[in-house]
């Protein structure tokens, strides 16, 4: 039985651009150009980035210092987008005049692989017995542009389109976890100016960090303490108990479940866990990525349906380590929003960013109540759904 | 040898709000005025706050969830001020017409001490197998007025006044560490709209947290291993190599250390310790707050100079928990800003809010080259030194 054509994986092209920068087209099969001879014709200093990793003591974490991403592209004119295709009249960061999704290095990434210069830890007396111990900030900062379309969303892509950016986020995940300095592989969406997106063009973004973060740390110590007392696993345990309750699931899928958490810190966020537990995105089978496309856009266009204006949001996926605690893992999508109100954003004050102790406004029942309640357009999932797989796109209804 | 009149201690007078709430008044020994007389008569509801904490099992952290918080006064116009005296015309929540500080009872706080509806832990099954643990929200928000001048701001306060504010702090954190439902005593100050203050009076915040916040686990978690391995105190080791290195120090006196950290977060950051291991603030002696208040002056003085715009900052008092871990612990003043150059800010974005991983674009001994080297107006800070305590004021030169 041969798959139906965009089932196909998207075609991949890698190429250089003008500083070097490596830059990787993904074409969807109908539309499958030879991106092979287009040359990037700008003339572009050779990039030297450097950050250094300084350890906080304190709190025990990494830090990265890279002070010269202060000179990024900070909200050009439409005009002069460096994610829009290049024309006749004007050269970008893509230099093809059409694409479907292209991943490229960041131009001022917060890690790179590139060469380190370690004289901090090389001045004399300048480790403060110990206490000021750095690293080289090795690692990778990808941009990865969903459409050519400047003004589209990623909720307002085709099922099809998400399809080939999971296959992007898939291929690169591989790409780096390969790379002996990177532990953690991080795709992510910021969305909206609110949360300092320097870019409309829409737009995501993967780094690949030489640690494991804090955040998946603080995880899988919470995942090895239920193993050891349970022999279970703490995420799935969650996700069963979410089901079981009910009260704060938004869609549920053959393959997906989305729900509002428990102790949600923000006034909307969404945590979409595949049914089975699998470490990271590469372990998704074809039909979980294809049920994934819909469910995704499902749960960003009930988010952006709750307020009357722009959602502005962080699409954060947690992916187990690359070499450390896989099996504690579980793979899993966290969407919030600091929108609280119509005109209104929650900020991180004192008590949040200081004492990393959350108040969240909005009952998280209520919010998931609201976003089952929200009619978005579904017209294209379902119709994706029928043709292409599932007998029926199994929303909650 | 009798102190001079204003290191006198500020006079307190505690009175009650038309609903009930607390509020209390710390008069300058000038000022002293009889506040027994004055009468909130206002109508007001009765207030019935309640919140809950949830625990986050996966993150293993409290967060509270304050549902009836939304409806807060959200900057209002300079004339319904509610933190201004009350005048003829128009009653604030400060029933005089006149202070020098008060404290109050926050009307949409995020904790309280009042009545807890347990409901949900008694419906069948909501507890998730234990997944959906919940607990009372008790605990208390206080509001700290700085000063009646509206238009003010806490750096050009007069040192006299910062003592008055020091005093209320200690008296606050004493009574609220009486109480046997609270566990940490957070003093605090969120400035500037740009990180979400609803109200511009000059103002700061008290919260009585029912649990030992994540950041003080985290932070008190290093410092036992590092006393287990060393025999020292991790805060110590880490002002005394700050010192040895003097380059990211910011300001020195007889009593205080200010630098900016080794691993800054932020691309203004400072932290200010007690050159003496103290637990908290009621622990500090007379000189050394009043020390304190020229010495916190200037640091505020100089973050502001650095942009030339109004500087919107977080300043957060560490202070040991109520009753865990006080040996290890050591009373610190952290300020930092989300200004990272005129008219831009430091978001946290995905990497940070997500992940927990940071990435600062300003090098952190630049930062305090950048402190050192501007020239805020500290006529009032020498002349009080010089007056009162200290021969010199013995700031960085």
């Amino acid at each position: 039985m041969s798959a139906p054509p965009d089932r196909q994986h998207a075609h991949k092209t890698n190429t250089l651009l003008a500083d070097g920068r490596e830059l990787i087209y993904f074409d969807e099969p109908a539309n499958h150009a030879d991106r092979t001879q287009i040359v990037d014709r700008r003339v572009l200093p050779t990039s030297h980035p450097s950050s250094t990793l300084r350890l906080d003591r304190i709190l025990d974490e990494w830090v990265a210092i890279a002070g010269h991403r202060q000179t990024r592209t900070y909200l050009p004119p439409d005009s002069e987008c460096p994610l829009c295709p290049s024309s006749a009249a004007y050269a970008s960061e893509i230099p093809a005049t059409d694409y479907d999704v292209v991943v490229f290095e960041n131009r001022f990434p917060s890690f790179s692989l590139g060469s380190w210069v370690a004289e901090e830890i090389d001045r004399p007396g300048a480790n403060g017995n110990g206490l000021f111990a750095t690293a080289p900030g090795f690692g990778r900062c990808e941009v990865v542009c969903f459409t050519s379309d400047h003004d589209a969303a990623f909720s307002s892509l085709s099922p099809a389109r998400v399809r080939t950016v999971i296959d992007a986020w898939v291929d690169r995940t591989e790409e780096l976890s390969r790379n002996p300095k990177i532990e953690q592989v991080f795709c992510f969406e910021n969305r909206g100016e609110e949360i300092g997106v320097t870019l409309s063009h829409p737009h995501g973004q993967i780094y690949g960090y030489p640690y494991v973060t804090p955040r998946t740390k603080q995880m899988l110590a919470s995942a090895r303490a239920h193993a050891d007392a349970t022999g279970r696993n703490l995420f799935a345990d969650v996700v069963t108990a979410e089901i079981k309750s009910g009260e704060r699931l938004v869609v549920q899928s053959s393959s997906w479940t989305a729900f509002v958490p428990f102790s949600a810190r923000w006034p909307l966020e969404v945590h979409l866990y595949p049914n089975r537990q699998v470490p990271d995105l590469p372990s998704l089978t074809d039909e979980e990525r294809a049920d994934l496309s819909r469910v995704y856009l499902e749960v960003l266009r009930r988010m952006e349906a709750v307020y009357d204006d722009s959602l502005p949001y962080i699409a954060a996926w947690h992916q187990a380590p690359v070499r450390a605690d896989r099996d504690l893992a579980y793979l899993h999508l966290e969407v919030f929003s600091i929108r609280r109100a119509p005109g209104k954003l929650k900020y991180l004050a004192g008590s949040e960013s200081a004492m990393g102790a959350f108040v969240n406004d909005v009952l998280p029942e209520e919010a998931a109540k609201l976003l089952r309640s929200v009619t978005p357009d579904m017209a294209d999932l379902t119709a994706d759904a029928a043709e292409y797989g599932a007998a029926e796109y199994g929303h909650l209804r």
